[in-house]
């Protein structure tokens, strides 16, 4: 019998091109077909929440599929994790009702970007930082994330943006915290459009750093133009938390 | 003129065949002696506190090496940092007396290992730590770690250990301590024996995951018996992390 299966995923996606299958390409998605196509002779179609970029990570990641499979949940989960990469992890594989869609319920999601702006170059996490070469201000990055949050046109932090569709999203949550050398951005919203997150980081830390001013930030968002936003942080330094779905 | 450096150094193993250079094989040295070979064109040699296995990390080695250069200590640690590959760090590089020697001046050693013990699969510091089957008892494991500490013949707990040297050493410090999944085993001494740190490791984790008693150990040390004590220990869940020197 045909069961719908959600799973919260975490992967280190240093090695990837991103989620999305692609042929010719390692992707997690592609790793994840892989792996579940053995279980059954019927096509695997696997649903994300979104799609994350080459080289971003994730936490809680989720994703749905439908199985015709007689492993019981913990079997499934079992057998998952024995077969994939050692970056790849299933953390948890549960049996949801037939009308759960991973991407169509999504309502919010939470991202995080790490940021090392030490004197001595990171070690053991140098793959999920970016290191600046200067040390970044978080007051002055919290008063540019000022400006971002709120249901705002974000045309000017999208790369890409395609004509007939929305650029407005809401950003309800940016918070910025500093432990020692690492500075940990935190953006939830509705949604994100594609770099969205890499291009807000981008603009706060070159705020942080001392070479915008934060009210540029308003000027962007006002004109839709890009070339007022700031760099795109590279991907390594971020990673998709959490997916927020209604409570049932 | 030559001038004497000490350099204190972190590294991730995970890639290099060990500390020591070898012929046609990546080494921590063999890196230094390349970049710092740059710098002169004499032969470059240099001295480590003591050689770490293949796959094994360290936070604080030191080494020292004569060098004849008009470079500041500050621009000297810029350099070699820059053509150093990212997974090797210069904390430290000072000019020191001309009679100090990295390993003959060596009166301590510290050493962390990290085990990890959870349901889920490690992540992203997958290749840090040691993944065991179960949950390791911790008080069983701080019981067999009092039969290790203070002054033995370690000859149980070395690999290949040779005739002629000495096979006692003092162990004066061992600490467990857990924090959620992990367990971080620390270990200080005036120095160890050749996979000495790995074995007691795989002993004490024996011991406390239940298929050995902690009196077992005592047995060991007193028969100087290989086979009484415990595996080795995966050299990836190992890191070295200080050297002491005595005050001026």
């Amino acid at each position: 019998m045909q069961k719908n299966y959600k799973m919260i995923l975490g992967y280190d996606g240093s090695r990837y091109s991103g989620w999305e299958h692609k042929t010719g390409r390692d992707t997690i998605q592609g790793k994840l077909v892989q792996v579940l196509g053995h279980l059954t002779d019927e096509p695997v179609h696997i649903i994300g929440a979104g799609r994350t970029d080459a080289g971003v990570h994730a936490k809680g990641m989720v994703a749905n599929v439908v199985l015709d499979t007689e492993l019981s949940d913990m079997e499934l989960k079992d057998y998952v994790n024995h077969y994939l990469p050692e970056d790849i992890v299933v953390y948890e594989m549960t049996e949801v009702p037939e009308r759960f869609h991973a991407r169509y319920n999504a309502i919010g999601k939470t991202y995080q970007y790490r940021i090392y702006d030490g004197r001595q170059k990171p070690l053991f996490d140098r793959k999920y930082v970016w290191t600046t070469e200067k040390k970044t201000d978080v007051e002055r990055m919290r008063e540019g994330a000022t400006y971002l949050q709120g249901t705002h046109d974000f045309a000017a932090f999208c790369k890409n943006p395609q004509k007939k569709k929305s650029t407005v999203r809401t950003v309800d949550r940016i918070e910025i915290e500093r432990d020692n050398d690492y500075v940990t951005l935190t953006f939830h919203g509705d949604g994100f459009l594609y770099h969205m997150v890499r291009i807000m980081t981008g603009t706060l830390v070159q705020v942080g750093l001392g070479r915008m001013e934060p009210s540029q930030i308003a000027k962007a968002l006002a004109t839709g133009e890009r070339t007022l936003a700031g760099v795109t942080a590279p991907s390594q330094g971020l990673t998709l938390v959490q997916i927020d779905y209604p409570a049932r």
